[in-house]
């Protein structure tokens, strides 16, 4: 007798929006088709902070996140700066910062485009902000949008992980 | 009777060259007016290895070195891109994986443009990476000068952190 054997997909996925100031969080549990949003938040730091202390809340507090709901993936976005070389290099920093404590936990990384997360939240490459944070309540089945708009981008990068059916097979292995 | 009492220097200071191919590092021990080079080298990563796993890498070699040397204190570059996005970005997330280990070690940070550096190691702000690396094989009494370049630059950062003696009264504290 031949039959196939169908895997029912179920992980954690984290998302990130990185960001100096602003670190957007989302944790989603994926279960076959089902999406449900297990929590979402914000690390915020200020101006009048010093840098490494900023980026190492930034790390900690993602950390935290990471041993709270164990997920074994996360979804970062390729930010496109336009000619902003300040808001690169600032991104930059707290995105390692975020990275590193990923990278600590094992999680699988995947790196998408703006256009990859709006293709696979709204299902167009060119849909407004707006649309995409009204697709993550609706496909998260929340009763509102999530705010702040960074919690909302974190999620909207965790169910654009979700998509990639391809990652799969890599579950709990570094690459590389 | 009145007296004048001088304190005398006397610390530990690492000195970052962030990159994400090349993170170049180098401990210099100040007392009083005497510099000598404790140990210097670089964490190398490549293009084919996952970016986390880069990132982690840096975070926990520059860890290790703080560990090994226990500074109390870290001179970082603050880098100029001209208009390269790109290189500002990857930059940005290798010196924010180095901050993270800094910051968990109660480093004080000092941030130096490379016209600073250039002014406290050669005495002119326009000289060039040659004249710099002469110096610092100099003032450290190094039999040769340090390879790779990225250890020497790291070098020349630690150094310029020496000649702020401002910052002597805040050792040991965290800023903000």
């Amino acid at each position: 007798m031949f039959y196939t054997k169908r895997m029912v997909i179920d992980r954690i996925i984290l998302g990130i929006d990185p960001g100096l100031a602003h670190t957007g969080w989302g944790v989603v549990h994926q279960m076959g088709p089902r999406l449900a949003c297990m929590a979402y938040g914000c690390v915020t730091t200020t101006a009048d902070q010093e840098l490494s202390w900023r980026l190492a809340k930034i790390h900690d507090q993602i950390s935290a996140v990471i041993e709270r709901y164990a997920p074994t993936c996360v979804g970062i976005e390729t930010v496109w700066f336009g000619q902003n070389i300040t808001a690169a290099f600032a991104t930059g920093q707290a995105r390692g910062a975020a990275l590193v404590a990923c990278a600590h936990s094992n999680l699988e990384v995947g790196e998408f485009s703006p256009k990859q997360i709006k293709l696979a939240v709204v299902g167009a490459g060119g849909a407004e902000k707006g649309q995409v944070q009204y697709m993550v309540k609706q496909l998260l089945s929340l009763s509102d949008v999530p705010k702040p708009d960074h919690a909302a981008d974190a999620l909207a990068a965790a169910i654009c992980f979700t998509t990639h059916q391809g990652f799969a097979g890599k579950l709990g292995q570094r690459v590389g």
